[in-house]
C-alpha cells in the first residue's frame, strides 16, 4: 500500500471537498490508499456521526463510499495511463451514481475499513466496488460509478 | 403540507441522528414535510458542504436523501395504518439500500428541494423515490428502500 494518500495528490484547487479535501477544515478529510490493485480507507467516526445510539449514520457511510470511490477511480485511471498520480493534466473523477446496501447496522465504536476494487475501467468511466467492515464484520456493500470530471468543470474550478 | 416536520414527531430517544435528529447539535437537522401523498425537504447547504467549488458535495446529497427517505417512509406507514404520526408503538425506518443518480452538478448557492413519493409500501418495507431540484433544475434522482426498524434495535435504544 502506498504511503501517500490518493487525496493528498489532488491539486490545491480541487482539495476543498467536504468528504476528502485536505483544505476543508470542516470536512471529514477522508484518506484512501492504493496498492496497485486495491484501495483502503480507514475512518473512525465521532460520537455525533450516529443514526441510532450505538450505530453509524448511513449518510456518513455514503459519504465515505463516495470519496473512496472517486479516489480509487483516479488511482486506477492514472495507473491505466501509466502515469504517476497527481501529474498534469489532472485526472479527477466525480460520482455518476452510487448504490449502497446496508447489510447490518454499523457499530460506531470501531474504526471502519473500506476496501475498494475496480470492476470496470473504460474510457472516462470507472466502476468501483466497495465493502465496509467494522469489527471484522461486513456491514455495507456499495458500487460507485465514477466519471472523469469534465474539462468544463475543471476549467471553472481553475478559472 | 403539514406544518409539523416528520422528524419532529420522532421520540426523544431516536432523535440523535446526524442527518435529521433535532437533538444532534453537530448534525444537519434535516426537516421533511408530508401532505398525505408527497413529501418535501428544503435544505440550504453551507459553503463548506462543497465538492468542487460552486457545487454541492455528493455525500451531503446522499445524506439528505437518506433521512428524507426514511422520514417519508414513516409518514406513509403511519398513514397506511390509519394512525397519527408519532403515536406509540413508534414506527421508525432504517435504510436498507440507497441508490443515487447524479444527473448534473448541484449548485451550492441555492436552496435544494427534495421531493419524495412512495412507490411501494408492503409490510415492513417502503420504497421511496426522491428527486432533488436546485434553481428549478432536476439535479439528482434517487431511490431509498426503507425497512421498519427492528424491535431489537429499538429495544437497544430504549434500554
Amino acid at each position: 500500500m502506498k504511503s501517500t494518500a490518493i487525496q493528498d495528490t489532488y491539486s490545491e484547487m480541487v482539495s476543498h471537498c467536504y468528504g476528502c479535501g485536505r483544505l476543508n477544515d470542516h470536512g471529514l478529510q477522508i484518506k484512501s490508499y492504493w496498492d496497485g490493485e486495491r484501495s483502503v480507507c480507514r475512518f473512525t467516526p465521532l460520537s455525533h456521526h450516529t443514526a441510532f445510539p450505538g450505530y453509524v449514520y448511513g449518510g456518513l457511510i455514503a459519504s465515505l463510499i463516495d470519496c473512496h470511490g472517486t479516489g480509487t477511480a483516479a488511482a486506477a485511471a492514472y495507473q491505466e495511463a501509466g502515469r504517476q498520480m497527481g501529474t498534469e493534466p489532472e485526472l479527477r473523477f466525480v460520482t455518476g451514481s452510487l448504490e449502497v446496501r446496508y447489510l447490518r447496522p454499523t457499530p460506531i465504536d470501531a474504526t471502519l475499513e473500506l476496501r475498494g476494487s475496480v470492476r470496470e475501467l473504460k474510457g472516462k468511466k470507472v466502476v468501483v466496488d466497495i465493502e465496509l467492515f467494522a469489527k471484522g464484520d461486513l456491514c455495507v456493500k456499495a458500487t460507485v460509478v465514477a466519471v472523469q470530471a469534465p474539462h468544463k468543470l475543471m476549467s471553472q474550478v481553475s478559472g
